[in-house]
């Protein structure tokens, strides 16, 4: 079946998930529905700590089975130490057939293919599966479907009941004996936790991975006693060295400060960017530059920000020190001054991921942005993005928050150079469409920049400026006249992952990749 | 059938109310239940307001309808000017027989008699019934039977579903457009918004009014624009006159004063009173100068108190200044200086009912309470409490947190006058019982102190000091030397409310007064 951008969804997929196809961004607009109903557990009276002794006695006590559902956050990234203790407790106890329900995966779950290989984990949901988890389920590995979903998508498969977590481990920087976290005041600080907050909501049991117990009352609490069945107290829950190192490197790169230069040029001429405008921006180097230079423009024209949003790293934390930006709402901390400026900050405040980007509340931050600026892998000619799957065809990305920040704001700016390596980034067809065309305006890239002709709005503001603009078929032609038109890849008939909307439809599959070894 | 506490509760109640009677205060404790499903619409993108004309168009968006019930926060107190704005909107569209679902009711109120007899409100739920609200009660006017339940059984109605709010309005000081609403950052600030936190999660159609707008984001936002429908502006939402008049009057009354000191002297002779102990205190004259006296022994000591909870007044606030009190746990404000401390002092944290008393949730804040003093109308040999009826046999009163904190505390401590005017407030049977006696620790009077003969180790606490300790038939004995022994009420059958304990079990009945008039 065709769906809403012209991707064709085998039936056989829909019957096995369950899903319908993608029919547009805004189809579930003031949709009613009924959120699921969750099991739960008094506690009435009896000041009894909620500290157990281990993870596998935890297991227990929650009822650990063949074929639960687990799920994790990621907010300790790549120096994340609960998914593997947990898993490879898990695994030692024989238990098979676990879905992992993660916000998101990377290398520091690599170990994970050795229980994706033996059958311990059989399904997985995460908004990205970077590292040798992506080869491994691009490669056929995993026995079920894995589901990619944004970060919105994921508050919205949880809440409605389609996902049910069995248990929710969730990592805690600290911790009180009765399982109030926070996502600072630890050894291993990650700063916010908004991932883990529908988890913590939704799951039939709650479990809180400590390496920092600290004395009641540990608030101003990211996740509640009030949800937490058990603490458990383990050596590290993170290595602090590989938290909050992602971002904030500066940028040299000259074709990214050119980039970032005419997006923040683009900016600058539209009706949006006025006092009270908001904003977000991505940490990839391009991205991190706008804001540099759009900083400029506002000192310039005096135009302060109402709000900024999204994974903060240190650049936002200096434009709300200087007084350009009135406040940060904060979904992932990137780097340490962002976690820094989240403690001591009065206006730089965490958000859940509901409130960030849940498109089934009753609204989100997302709606509220006025500028989003995204990097993408791919963009094709009807202003498709592919943020997951490599040209080569492999699962190695993430969703993230793209297509929620580019279905919210007014004005979705995509910043990608025309050639990644040598292989042309705009193009007639993405390898898998993650964003889809008709929530992005503007792809911005080295050699100019398109806008998507429905924004007459855009079109217009710009014509007597001095932007480079290209439609979106000349971008191509530039890339293509330097790198030639890609080969299409070549694919087996199996599906190995589903790109989920947002709303819970399915925006494209992902196929096993061709056996190049002969059979 | 007699319930736990001796009290006989009608079948005809437990048939109309499908309730069961009282078994024990710790009788759910680890109970497992499904919370109550809710239903919710989505908003998709479009950065549109949320802003409604009129009272009246929202009830028509919310699907008014004869029977349905709607729900309030009594937040602003003796000046609120919600539930009357919204329930005079309902009387003049011609609505009957609805259920009103409130944190609690008083005189604020009062103009709803009115509507009590003419069947537009024909059900309440409700804390308390203050005012003429509780004479109409009394009197038989409802048509159906009252519900009085405790903060954290209202929490636990509502999120079991026992409760289903089709509206719920919250009077919000402060609101964005888009239905961040908090209780500071207007003209009739509140406070804390932690009562409403329950009715936004769980009602149908959450609706905020108010009479400040501000900016978009209202952060951070007691009630998050993820659980809001519509927000409507009108004039004023609450008279700040009345709104934060509670408390904090000097005491200077001598018997309160010796109650508080001997209150004060019992505790610190006790084993939880140590370094980092946890406590509550009412805003009664007695309770407050308790306080006062035991931070006189805190310094004395060196004894610092790890957090205060619950309705917060000037007293509290300013140990927190002095630091002899780690940070403040607050549900509630009952003075101007204690919403001043809430904005300005970052040990100062809200919590939402749920955190603060909900039996059902897996560990509120009262569970870790070490102390609690506590006020009451009456209290018997039994220790059982009375904090709704008077002795008259009128509904004036409110549970409250009582019930609540009595069941979470290590120690309960309930202060009163022997005599309340000239009743005998310790006696054989309270008029209704509305605190279980398991619960209650100590009953402390201008007479001496009584200890629960259960509490051995209280009673070994305080036997080589200089605490007047009394038994409790002693106390009544006095008082009946003093007054005489009551005299039995005389009612007529019908049951006009039900004193619900925190679990949703029957606690015991309200009979309608006997007519004095000749028929």
């Amino acid at each position: 079946m065709i769906n809403a951008v012209g991707r064709e969804i085998p039936q056989e997929v829909l019957s096995e998930t369950g899903k319908k196809v993608f029919q547009g961004t805004y189809k579930y607009d003031r949709y009613e529905y009924k959120k699921t109903a969750v099991k739960s557990r008094a506690r009435i009276g009896g000041n009894v700590s909620k500290i157990e002794g281990s993870i596998e006695e935890i297991l227990k006590k929650c009822g650990v089975h063949d074929g639960m559902t687990i799920s994790f956050h990621h907010h300790f990234r790549e120096g994340d130490l609960v998914v593997m203790q947990v898993m490879n407790t898990i695994h030692k106890m024989g238990y098979k057939d676990i879905k992992i329900c993660a916000s998101s995966l990377d290398g520091a779950q690599d170990e994970l293919v050795d229980m994706i290989e033996d059958g311990t984990v059989t399904r997985i949901e995460t908004s990205g599966v970077r590292g040798q988890i992506g080869e491994a389920i691009t490669d056929g590995k995993l026995k079920g479907i894995a589901i990619l979903h944004s970060h919105g998508g994921r508050v919205r498969a949880i809440e409605t009941g389609e996902t049910k977590i069995d248990i929710a481990f969730i990592g805690a920087p600290s911790c009180d004996e009765y399982g109030n976290c926070r996502g600072v005041g630890g050894n291993s600080n990650c700063g916010v936790l908004s991932y883990a907050a529908i988890d913590a909501e939704y799951a039939e049991y709650v479990v809180a991975l400590t390496d920092c117990i600290v004395p009641f009352p540990n608030f101003p609490a990211d996740i509640s006693m009030t949800q937490v069945d058990y603490v458990v107290k383990v050596d590290a829950v993170g290595d602090a060295e590989k938290i909050a190192t992602g971002a904030a490197k500066p940028v040299t790169d000259m074709r990214k400060l050119m980039m970032a230069q005419s997006c923040a040029d683009f900016i600058a001429c539209t009706p949006y960017f006025k006092d009270g405008f908001s904003f977000q921006t991505g940490i990839g180097g391009a991205a991190i530059a706008t804001a540099h230079y759009l900083a400029d423009k506002m000192r310039e024209y005096n135009i302060h920000m109402g709000f900024g949003a999204g994974g903060m790293s240190k650049p936002m934390c200096d434009l709300l020190e200087e007084g350009l930006v009135n406040c940060l709402l904060d979904t992932q901390n990137f780097d340490l001054p962002s976690i820094d400026s989240l403690i001591s900050n009065p206006k730089h405040f965490s958000i859940t991921t509901k409130e960030y980007a849940d498109p089934f509340c009753k609204g989100a931050v997302v709606n509220k942005l006025d500028f989003v600026i995204l990097g993408t892998l791919e963009a094709d000619i009807n202003f498709n993005c592919n943020v997951v799957v490599s040209s080569e065809g492999k699962l190695m990305g993430a969703q993230g928050g793209h297509p929620d920040t580019a279905a919210g704001a007014k004005c979705t700016i995509v910043i990608t150079p025309l050639l990644q390596g040598r292989i042309p980034a705009v193009r007639n067809q993405v390898t898998t469409v993650t964003t889809p065309g008709e929530t992005v305006d503007v792809i911005v890239t080295d050699y100019g920049i398109a806008i998507n002709p429905k924004r007459t709005d855009l079109l217009e503001a710009v014509k007597d400026s001095h932007i480079s603009l290209k439609t979106i078929e000349e971008l191509r032609d530039i890339a293509y006249g330097m790198a030639g038109e890609p080969e299409p890849l070549e694919y087996e008939d199996r599906v190995v992952a589903v790109i989920e909307s947002r709303d819970g439809t399915i925006m494209d599959v992902v196929r096993k990749r061709k056996d190049k070894t002969p059979n």
